[in-house]
């Protein structure tokens, strides 16, 4: 049974979806434009706020990454305020008709973008991801239930009240934008069960999280972001390309989901590729696991187990692998991938498209970085996350993913036979 | 801990999948070819086994209506047959681009549809939607595990008998097509959580059965098929049109999810209405329930109590209540809908475009019967159902809903700034 505040939470939600979806463009701009600006009035209670979470944080010991992703001060807010007004310079996609056609006893269908509805975002401790979630949602005329990490709620309790007076203003409904403030992780598995008030639930986070939610929602939920991703150096590759490659995907920002976790190396060019990538990695303070073969070039590579191959680091170490060709990098990565992205080097046409063809994921790349699985590098403006299922969205998802559709059906007086 | 069964059978279809994948629409076609010649060389076979399931059901006391749906004969094993005709016809959605375009950075992305992968289905004592959901599966190049009703147990064993044989035939992986031969119910929970190899379930049956496994599975589902669908009949119908609307809507098929439930009359019509209804509703032998105003113009209505607006009744009983306009029309609807179909019957625009804009459900008609909510009706050519919900699919769904995509994208070495 769920408690009292997800009902009244999870009800105010659904009447707001049904006003928000004939919202127009400009009204849902209007809205965009005020939390703007709330952002700039409410500054001081908002950074108060977060103090307050900071120095708890502190106390309970947490990390030093941890409480770097929880920090709000003036040069973070402006760039939430950037984001705002990239949202609102993007197109609007509801109401666009996706297809119409007439059929032979007269019926006029029309098949027209509408909002999802209610959308439930989960999330950690990342304050920013509130307005950029709520935002994205407003943009697409749905509305939003915001459950955020605990350990930020002082800071989401602000950013949303903030939020809600700009809502108000700007004259939407009052559950446009709402977050769940009992933060008590025994009450999420009630939240992932509001089916009749919730059309859709986007977990962002890491794999347990994710998990979590897929394990208990009723609710529909788009998965996002868990990458165990992989590199395949195919044997005709450009060497030197080969290691900017994977440096990059490697290093440029380890934390992140695009990031690569399992290089995989053809046997033919393992000897004389390994100890020039080595080099690189080693600038890099990679640590390296190797498969017994690797380790045979590079012996003082760490022993890669089973469990290594299933790994999402999320950290500066790399597992590689020795494998006999495309064939067997394809199926190693299909048993372990998580269906993110992946990408092989290679001049081999045949190869390349015997990759792009057999690899099962969202995104699959010849001759470049998987770095580049983001909505932003994509152009689409912005993301609300990188869906790793195959349902409804894959890949970087930007606004039409946060949308549905509906057929509307003109007659005059059509029974059916 | 799921059965070694469903483990197998997970494995060999995840297998598949990655085969069929890849596999031409002509080697797809040519296997609906055989599946369909098998019908006829294991004719006798399927006839007996179905022969025995209809005794059992017989001795077991199932409805009349339950048996009819179980009974296969010659005719209907032809019309099966026709049915995979249909679908070898259809153009094969996998492998169309459905975006491609270039970035600055000279990344080439292509969006391209693939299959969903392993799809499990779900479904009750109907031997015909074995073949149906195999055939409309493989030509997306989906493998399939099939879970259908214990009533039809011997029916299926021998139709996926004759689908696999062929399959073997026209050379396609040996996971294909595959039954779950152990139909205790208590194993359906461990089916709805095989997340490692099936990548969606699609329930097909009545209410219960929707809601058991939207409940229990941690695998996305598409759910189809609830329908508490309504006409409304607003004050400037044309009330010859209203009337026919509603009698075809009701009675043509009562025991589909497309046919309406409860029909919602403008007050200032009503007892003008109401009464012509009446007359056409008794000669149809349909049972009416009214809400109080209705009984005060129809005495001989029973009294329609809260659980009549949420019921789908799936026979001829049809409830009626009386609104002052199209606002209470549509919160009625939104409030109690299954979000499937809707109508409304009007001459004024005004009230057409409210409604079709205010009701959250997959298909809105205006002057026209429910009844067109189908694949056929629309032009799909096959259906493998109708989704209520809104994630990935929304309404009939053909064969390009039976698909997903992947990105592709080419580069020269492209790194991540």
């Amino acid at each position: 049974m769920a408690t009292q505040e997800l009902l009244t939470k999870g009800k105010l939600a659904k009447e707001a979806s049904l006003i928000l979806a004939n919202v127009s463009t400009k009204a849902k701009n209007q809205a965009l434009d005020e939390i703007r600006l709330a952002l700039d009035k409410n500054a001081k209670s908002i950074l108060e706020a977060n103090k307050v979470d900071l120095e708890a944080g502190d106390k309970k010991g947490l990390s030093k990454a941890f409480l770097d992703r929880l920090a709000l001060d003036g040069k973070r807010i402006a760039e939430i305020q950037a984001g705002l007004k990239v949202v609102k310079g993007l197109s609007d996609p509801v109401g666009e008709v996706l297809a119409d056609w007439k059929r032979p006893n007269g019926l006029k269908i029309k098949k027209v973008r509408v909002p999802l509805g209610v959308i439930g975002i989960i999330y950690e401790s990342r304050p920013n991801v509130t307005v950029d979630a709520a935002s994205l949602c407003l943009k697409t005329g749905n509305a939003t239930i915001l459950r955020g990490g605990s350990d930020a709620i002082n800071s989401n309790i602000a950013l949303v009240a903030a939020i809600s007076e700009a809502v108000e203003k700007a004259g939407l409904p009052k559950g446009t934008v709402q977050l769940i403030e009992n933060t008590d992780r025994a009450l999420l598995p009630e939240f992932l069960k509001l089916r009749e008030f919730v059309d859709v639930i986007i977990p962002r986070g890491g794999a347990d999280l994710i998990r979590m939610v897929t394990e208990n929602s009723s609710i529909p939920v788009i998965e996002t972001g868990e990458g165990n991703c992989h590199a395949y150096i195919e044997k005709t590759a450009n060497q030197k390309m080969a290691i900017e490659i994977a440096i990059n995907a490697k290093c440029s920002r380890p934390s992140v989901c695009n990031a690569v976790e399992t290089l995989l190396v053809d046997a033919a060019i393992a000897q004389a590729f390994l100890p020039k990538l080595s080099v690189e990695l080693l600038k890099q303070k990679v640590e390296i696991r190797g498969c017994g073969q690797t380790r045979k070039i590079l012996p003082s590579a760490k022993e890669a187990t089973e469990e290594d191959w299933e790994k999402e680091y999320n950290s500066l170490i790399l597992a590689i692998k020795i494998v006999s060709g495309v064939e067997e990098a394809i199926n190693h990565i299909n048993k372990y991938g998580t269906r993110h992205s992946e990408t092989i080097v290679t001049k081999n046409k045949r190869a390349a498209e015997l990759f792009t063809k057999g690899i099962d994921a969202a995104v699959v790349y010849v001759n470049a970085s998987t770095r580049f699985t983001d909505g932003g590098e994509f152009g689409f403006g912005a993301e609300i996350g990188i869906s790793t299922q195959k349902l409804h969205a894959r890949g970087p998802m930007g606004l039409p993913e946060l949308t549905s559709y509906k057929y509307i059906i003109h007659g005059n007086g059509q029974i059916r036979a």
